[in-house]
């Protein structure tokens, strides 16, 4: 039941009867400044915007009305700027008027770095004697004037006076969001940089992602469509739309998954070797860590190429012509067809770890989803993530196993002595998984478990201030 | 951490001591008022039930006693009104007990429509000297008794009196919810429509599903199905099960696909025609605008089905017939099965493009879901929707020419001088892209972002009142 | 925008100035106190350690200190508690320093019922004198150092003094967390289990899923590969890892989902039968009800396992070997392959109406993601689970009827008089579906929608104390 436009809520503690005549003023007519007059008039309050041309300033909310920028700042303690930026410095002649007031500055800026300082900086500088208050920024017009939806009802505000502060947090919850502080002013910088983010935790992944992929891309066009052309003359390069994709695609996801879980196993083996857990990991691990989810799902989006181009092999018209081909050719020959027994065995059993793989990946997936994970226990969330994980690993690098076989022994697999693709990919499994198995040795998970639960080798933390395990 | 079924939360400004006293009265000894009622005595508060037949009124909450309802109104200031409306008029004759009482109407009706007046108004001209709230309808009595899931704990409230409101929100409060005001006791009509709503926003465009699925079927049964029967005597009805489908489905995802953007790109041009933004679009525009994700979502199902049905092709039997058949002419002939590259080509790039525009509509409708729309900021969602999404439709669209090639050149492409389905369902996504295309023409962007940043041709609004972006 | 580590919320009713000064007390200096020390700190707080060794403690976050225990717990009024219970003894030696004082119990134990009695209480008995309430157990280190995520908020706490419950959750809010209280301090041992729970609701769901798997897998082991080894001498054993997955898979997919629905037909039977809905339901038909959604989930993992085994079969080496075979056969006996409009049909039939109930499976599962049921009315929800749920069941039993045909007629289905194993798995969906269509019989259908709006056959209850339906 999530659906209500125009919801006004109750604020439960104080009469609405007595807030409902508290006047506040917007300063600009646009679009930002309209919403939220909507909005607040729907919660009751009274609206008065301050325009230079309070006669000519375009459709306003009814019952709300436009006045001069000094008029409005002098009607109300609460002042929302919804102007851009680039047209602040009016304000400074208006500092009389604003002297005390409540300015909320609710703009952003189209890119980051624009100017040296914050908006809210410049606002406060422009009006040293007002209380500025950043917040509001990370809403759209959308949201502001629809209403919080059940989970986007988080407004960040900061500034430097703690009066100015609540007043706006209180405005704030009678719209129907959750007020978080992030402190001072200087945190205003930020704040205008939230909305102007994008994916900042999904670049490094991503980039590895495209860097494997155009390096496998080019190393098996060379291996397969070049070496074929040079040295045989056939042209087979309608194969990079396939043969080579599904080549590539799975090779990038398995390296990818195991990126996931090198960090978990190096990390492990530093705490071992320092014999603490209380050293901070180098820089690059934590970031590697905290990069996990990423490289998990885009592995996932892999992997989910993958199978997609895998399915569609048999209705390809290069597979159909192939297939045909060499039936006639049998006949030709007149030969048959022999059945080997444990080339089904190896074809069935590369088929049947693939897909319990990638349905243990999509589980994974789904339990990454923010509203799965947050429904499970951190026991039951870790459960998933790393015993169900590195059985994910396991089967995915079994796969690839069968799927290489005995080719590796033969030389015609060496072409140009470059060697396949899936050798080179099943490198950081296998050192994933021979980690982890030795980290599984009794003894070895005996002595990570104590330092996890606070052993210090070098100093002897007194056993009554041990950490708990949350 | 969102599984316990008897929580009970801490009002964190009262002392709970001081209100486990508080006795409330709920009228009705049916389902939702024993719900109610158990829940109400594990937040401390004591309960007494009204009765007609207090003796035998069947099992209550143990701890909760059942009076006549004189009796029960009298004991407690907040009356629970769990009764059908059917039989609210006896409580015409104890308006001298409910007199200034706090009526907590919690009632659905089973169609919309059914009275000529909401249940609140009615029971507030039934007890003028109370005081109506329209409460708690919304959830079920199962969500009363187990209390609030993690979400779903908003609770919608009316009322003329904002006292009577706000004692309400706080035992709404006290249960674990989270309180939205709705207004006067004339928002109750829509409150108690809310329950009823059985998907409204996915009614457009579940219709034009199934408009365009039921034209489509037709028009093929008639060019495939009818047409070889006429002319050739052969019966192919079997192929209406998979055949047919697979052409249809394909078909309707396309259009859908391109109708979830052409209404912006209408827009856009109705905003560069006028010169402003400041006009509002025509009702037919803002209503398709608001469903675009359900046309999306419903687009996405399609090419789901459309997937499936591809890639269960080489299990059907009249495939592995047609193949196996058609081996057995060639070698009858004494021919061989030639290699074309160029179709390799083609083939490969039509199955490609599928996959990767499947792909991409997969991660548009992931992040079309609560949760994850939820944790991206403004310009990370509509980075998805618009670049991703634009980019799946030029995939999609491209896989649909690839899959046509030159047969719309031969004239047995035209059955009964019909086109063929494949030909008619490119029109609305070319239309799309090219507008699309015109639309990112540098001058043309450059108007529009004038345009949607405040700039107004007619009426030229003063630059220090222009609207922010939000 | 819920991705802020450091967010402090702001009080909305207390000047946040007056509660800066406030010092809190944390005894433990491990991972936990280290967390809860920066958070609090973050929002606003004095923080002071208490340890044995107050100089030699390790990394504390910058701006506390260290002192010892009695005096840390001098300085302030609330103490948080992060030590082992081993090490709880010592503290009543402090009894008198902490007479008074709200202490906060977090720890966790590593496993279910390692103690007689709950961490919490124990600390109670150790230190009567203070006001022990358990708190934030729940809450993973990380969770407490880097702030409530978007949904992750919920902090439980219980304990037997009001007073103490709402200084702590006054604490607990400032940090930006929900408080949920759950009684006195005998809800410990409960509070301190949640942690530790790892799929409770799963289990039952999930022993059924792999009993059934056991014992299909062994029986068609025993039909297929058995049987033809002894009777043929043929070795099939490699079937074991796709062909017999793919008929034990489907088989327990369909009697999962229709064990979803058997326990509401088997309540409607009880409650016509009973003629009244007051009487509870047997304890194994509550419990079969409550694991319905994890049954249904389980059904639809196995039914997404199927569809891929099914889509890789003609990629199989021998499938595609089995393919040549038979087509080399038929020209060397010059047969050509003639064609059944008839088996075309029902191949195709059987095939469409699996993607068909697959596509709706998938519907189902999406709505049962947590965000996506929270978005959707009571009655849009029942609508999918029930109406299309039973469309599911629908499908997947005409599927499973379309793929065994007139085969069960033919004797050499029974090898060993063992029946096939798609009859066997028929035999509980058809039963729900008849006796569905048994309740949908008008007169039926009417009585039941009269007992469950509150009508008793025995003990007629009074019309105007009719219950409600939610």
């Amino acid at each position: 039941m999530s659906k209500n436009p125009e919801s006004v809520p109750l604020c439960p503690l104080n009469s609405a009867a007595a807030t409902e005549l508290e006047p506040l003023c917007i300063f600009g007519t646009g679009d930002l400044g309209r919403s939220l007059g909507q909005r607040l008039l729907q919660s009751g309050y009274k609206v008065v915007y301050g325009s230079r041309k309070p006669h000519s300033c375009g459709p306003l909310p009814p019952g709300t009305q436009a006045m001069s920028h000094s008029a409005a700042a002098q009607s109300a303690a609460l002042v929302f700027i919804c102007i851009h930026r680039e047209h602040y410095s009016f304000l400074e002649t208006l500092a009389p008027q604003l002297q005390g007031k409540v300015l909320v500055d609710v703009s952003n800026n189209l890119k980051k770095n624009l100017y040296p300082e914050a908006n809210a900086e410049y606002l406060q500088r422009l009006v040293p004697g007002a209380h500025v208050v950043k917040a509001f920024n990370t809403l759209s017009a959308w949201t502001l004037q629809n209403g919080p939806s059940d989970a986007n009802r988080q407004v960040y505000l900061c500034g430097n006076s703690a009066e100015a502060k609540q007043a706006v947090a209180e405005t704030a919850t009678k719209l129907g969001f959750t007020v978080l502080d992030r402190g001072s002013l200087s945190a205003a910088r930020e704040l205008e940089d939230f909305p102007l983010q994008l994916f900042p935790e999904w670049r490094l992944p991503l980039r590895i992602a495209v860097g494997l992929t155009a390096a496998f891309y080019f190393f098996l066009l060379i291996r397969k469509v070049i070496y074929t052309y040079v040295q045989k003359g056939d042209d087979i390069s309608f194969r990079i739309m396939v043969s080579l994709a599904n080549k590539v695609f799975p090779i990038v996801s398995l390296i990818m998954l195991s990126l996931c879980y090198l960090p978990g196993v190096i990390a492990a083996f530093l705490q071992l070797y320092r014999g603490t857990k209380y050293r901070r990991f180098p820089d690059w691990l934590d970031r590697w860590m905290l990069c996990r989810k990423q490289l998990g799902l885009l592995a996932l989006a892999f992997a989910f190429l993958h199978v997609l181009y895998t399915l569609i092999i048999p209705i390809r018209y290069y597979v159909r012509n192939r297939i045909t081909s060499s039936t006639i050719l049998l006949i030709k020959q007149n030969k048959t067809s022999p059945f080997d027994s444990s080339m089904a065995w190896r074809s069935d059993s590369f088929l049947s770890f693939g897909i319990l793989g990638f349905g243990l990946y999509v589980l994974l997936g789904i339990t990454s989803l923010p509203s799965v994970s947050n429904a499970l226990s951190w026991r039951e969330f870790s459960f998933v993530q790393s015993k169900l994980g590195y059985l994910t690993l396991f089967f995915c690098t079994l796969h690839t196993y069968l799927y290489g076989w005995n080719t590796f022994l033969k030389p015609t697999s060496y072409p140009w002595y470059t060697p396949p693709g899936y050798l080179l990919c099943l490198i950081v499994p296998t050192v994933v998984l021979v980690l982890k198995l030795l980290l599984l040795v009794p003894c070895v998970d005996r002595s990570l478990t104590r330092i996890r639960q606070g052993w210090d080798r070098a100093n002897k933390v007194d056993d009554g201030e041990k950490s708990l395990l949350a």
